[in-house]
């Protein structure tokens, strides 16, 4: 049976990052609807001191690629960060689905003991795996999807908690 | 040792639950600061058909303790839906974090495998444990815990996303 590190981390990064996915295309059928630019939807934010909406996604994704790395042991790859359209964050989540799609659920086998270091500020900070997914990695993850939503949402795009949530 | 589907659940609602009441708190902060009725926060919501910051916590707290039950094998609990005040609002926080606390972290042994039957518009839906943990229960836990964040954050609290996370 698959280890719970990877039940609770890979499967539930593709479910939300694939309706993310989904939930953008919304956004861009709506800017064409509306006929606007739907570059201005990845420039929204809710504050002027929170990120916009594409960092919203990109964060989103990053945060999925360095758990799903981490905790098979290895260190997360860097991936240029030069989207500027829906299209170009889109196929940086398809990269980040097939990229965590990759590993063998195997690796996960013992991750909840693994010792994950992470540079936060200037500082290294040591989590154990299991503490690592569940208090750092799901809510951050969960935190950054659910405001990219909650921008398109304030934008105007119709969606609903189903685009979020998915079929179950 | 615990079973992951005890870590994947009580703690981490515990956790965010409660930065949940303390980021309330700054909100109630900002309207004796501001000179403005706090309930006037409680109504806010990020788009007319999403539901505003009272409800949004009150859902989170409602995952929560429903989880929580089910996964231990019992039916939720029905608790009458009356807060008006932030005050009221954190005192649900604190009897939901009373309430999944009081679950022996033993009685969810088992619980991926476990049967949870929702009923959902009328209709009577079958999760197993896990995926009803994964894949329900975290992404909305999550959705409406973030969206009551950003809803404060849209309205000019100062919190940042650390207050969201806490201390890990």
């Amino acid at each position: 049976m698959e280890s719970s590190m990877y039940s609770f981390s890979v499967p539930v990064f593709v479910k939300t990052l694939g309706n993310l996915s989904a939930i953008l295309a919304k956004g861009a059928a709506y800017a064409e609807q509306k006929k606007f630019d739907p570059e201005v939807l990845l420039a929204m934010r809710l504050a002027p001191d929170m990120f916009p909406l594409l960092r919203q996604v990109r964060i989103a994704c990053d945060f999925a690629k360095g758990a799903a790395a981490r905790l098979a042991g290895e260190e997360p790859p860097q991936w240029e960060d030069s989207e500027t359209t829906i299209a170009d964050l889109q196929a940086r989540i398809a990269r980040t689905i097939e990229f965590i799609e990759g590993f063998d659920p195997a690796r996960f086998d013992g991750a909840e003991a693994r010792t994950v270091t992470l540079t936060i500020r200037g500082e290294q900070v040591e989590y154990a795996g299991l503490p690592y997914l569940a208090h750092v990695v799901l809510p951050n993850f969960f935190f950054h999807a659910a405001t990219a939503y909650d921008i398109l949402r304030h934008a105007g795009v119709e969606l609903g908690k189903r685009d979020f949530i998915g079929k179950v």
